[in-house]
């Protein structure tokens, strides 16, 4: 699909770095490719977009996103299939949520046009970057900055809409074990937590910090009030097998409305698993893991896909999941990749062809 | 106070753009002085200081501020006296604060001589900025932002310390009346909201962009779980006049530790005025406003002062204040400025000579 009715103005990079990257080898999010697509706003109006080669901006110092971190961002995947055709997975639920996201951060909304001639052009620019195999996959980070030289407590008049794309594998390595939090919170009532605001971000690097160093890799964040009930996990929603039922928690304006999450659920509607969407409490989860009911927990995410948890910690007590031959976490991953790459019918309509 | 042991390398700028100026029209945060402090942090160690011309930075795209808002910043004034000498007022307590922030956002901390150092020399070569006169100040702002090219969420290696000063009048002209907020939050408990996080303050634009069209300059936040407690106005601690008595909220974890609130609460005890810090309902303060007995209520901040509000309004109830002689508000706001503007004594020692 392509919009000729939309101007790009393009500069291509006189040569390209792929040569120098090491695909097998990939720490997520370091490596990024030959081009990005920038769209700046001024005077009321998304300007000409342009896709020009990888670099760095060139920014005052009080532009606002550095002072007041008016920033919002999104997380997507492409996928190469066997026959070497890209795929995207449900982007315009990511176009959806990254206007959301701006207008609960005072920021313009994106064309989706735009958006979308800007995507495919760039992909079809950079498809020699998209690597087949189940797993690898072009990780696009659309965002949007405020770059008004003001540093007035106000939102800004100018902004830069971009899109940079990076080689990924999976994001988590290894076992995930988790801290479920009782003193410190990701979002308020009323708050940024369901949009993907910079901000929300940033916030918890020192919880998780303090996580890491008694062993655990992330945090399951609970209500700020309380502390009684498990909400996400920052960079993934959380489901929870108690028995043959899965649990996850509701969205609100504290919880990020996951793609992955809602794609889950549908799966397992498809299924005929039992999916619960309500509360969690800590208590019934602890209570459920003493009685040797609670089977699973798993993150998902874009970036995370589905991220099994083995083990868990709250109050000073230690909790160890078992290790399923008949893993939900496994189950679902393989649908959902099986979509994403291609191999699978796709009853929902979620593939998108670049 | 100049410290030798502390290189800084500097760079003038080539030619001054003070003649351009016009300090009778300053729209606040929009000019910059003449140079900025800038000192980068790589391989575990701060970096050999330097002050350079003002100018943009090259940070790459996938710089994690843009991303992650991993930032935090500091706001300060110096100010001249009859015989031109610059001072500044408590900024020992703004270098704890930064730094206390700095740690809520996995950022490291700024040592406190390179700090001072850095202050000093940049005012000494800006201090033509500085206009004399009261209201007349040069707002200096210190950030930190993280400039590490890596999209991980995780915290940066490298950051980038930075001052840039812009010459300020006051802050906020005109009337001011405030909505007491009743569906939007500004900070959890356990969140970082005692922190000058670059994300508390974008996360603010939108709703306070919605009061702005009901016809009020800014937000009273309150506590996100019930919205009973009044707790901050978001770039101003907040002050209630009943009777006689002076009413604050206690800081906590939501709320900014400020420098001209905690000076204020020091004045009204050298004055005899009663002070209570303690949790303010907004069923108290309505039902103050209905007998009568609330004679004001005023903003505390250091880039504000001291800002009265004329009227509020709450879950539809509009409030208009007295305009009375003996404000508070004037009165110490009086008492602030001549204590900064070496005018009066300084009985408590927070004015600093640079």
């Amino acid at each position: 699909m392509s919009d000729h009715s939309i101007d790009i103005k393009i500069s291509k990079a006189s040569k390209s770095k792929i040569e120098s990257v090491d695909f097998n080898n990939l720490d997520f999010g370091k490596v990024f490719t030959d081009h990005m697509f920038v769209c700046d706003y001024k005077n009321g109006a998304w300007q000409t977009p342009e896709i020009t080669p990888y670099q760095p901006l060139t920014i005052a110092p009080s532009a606002r996103v550095f002072h007041y971190g008016q920033a919002v961002f999104e997380g997507m995947k492409a996928f190469k299939d066997e026959q070497d055709q890209i795929w995207m997975f449900r982007p315009e639920d990511n176009h959806d949520r990254i206007n959301k996201s701006s207008v609960r951060m005072a920021i313009p909304e994106f064309p989706k046009d735009v958006f979308f001639e800007g995507l495919t052009q760039l992909l079809h620019l950079e498809k020699d970057w998209i690597q087949k195999g189940k797993g690898n996959s072009l990780y696009i980070r659309p965002f949007v900055i405020a770059t008004e030289e003001a540093i007035s407590a106000s939102p800004a008049n100018t902004y830069k809409f971009m899109i940079i794309c990076s080689p990924a594998q999976s994001y988590y390595a290894g076992e995930v074990r988790v801290l479920f939090a009782e003193e410190f919170s990701r979002a308020a009532d009323g708050g940024v937590g369901f949009a993907k605001a910079a901000g929300n971000y940033g916030a918890q690097f020192y919880p998780t910090s303090l996580a890491n160093k008694k062993g655990y890799q992330q945090i399951i964040w609970t209500d700020a009030s309380t502390h009684e009930y498990l909400e996400e996990a920052g960079t993934m929603n959380i489901f929870f097998r108690v028995g043959d039922t899965l649990l996850t928690t509701p969205t609100s304006d504290r919880i990020l409305d996951g793609i992955t999450r809602k794609s889950l659920i549908q799966l397992a509607e498809d299924t005929n698993i039992d999916v619960e969407i309500r509360q969690i409490s800590v208590a019934e989860i602890k209570e459920a893991a003493r009685k040797g009911e609670l089977k699973e927990i798993f993150g998902a995410g874009t970036a995370a896909v589905i991220n099994p948890i083995s083990g868990f910690e709250h109050a000073g007590e230690k909790f160890e999941l078992p290790k399923l031959d008949d893993s939900y976490a496994t189950f679902f991953k393989e649908k959902l990749l099986n979509i994403q790459y291609n191999i699978s019918e796709d009853p929902h309509g979620w593939r998108f062809r670049v």
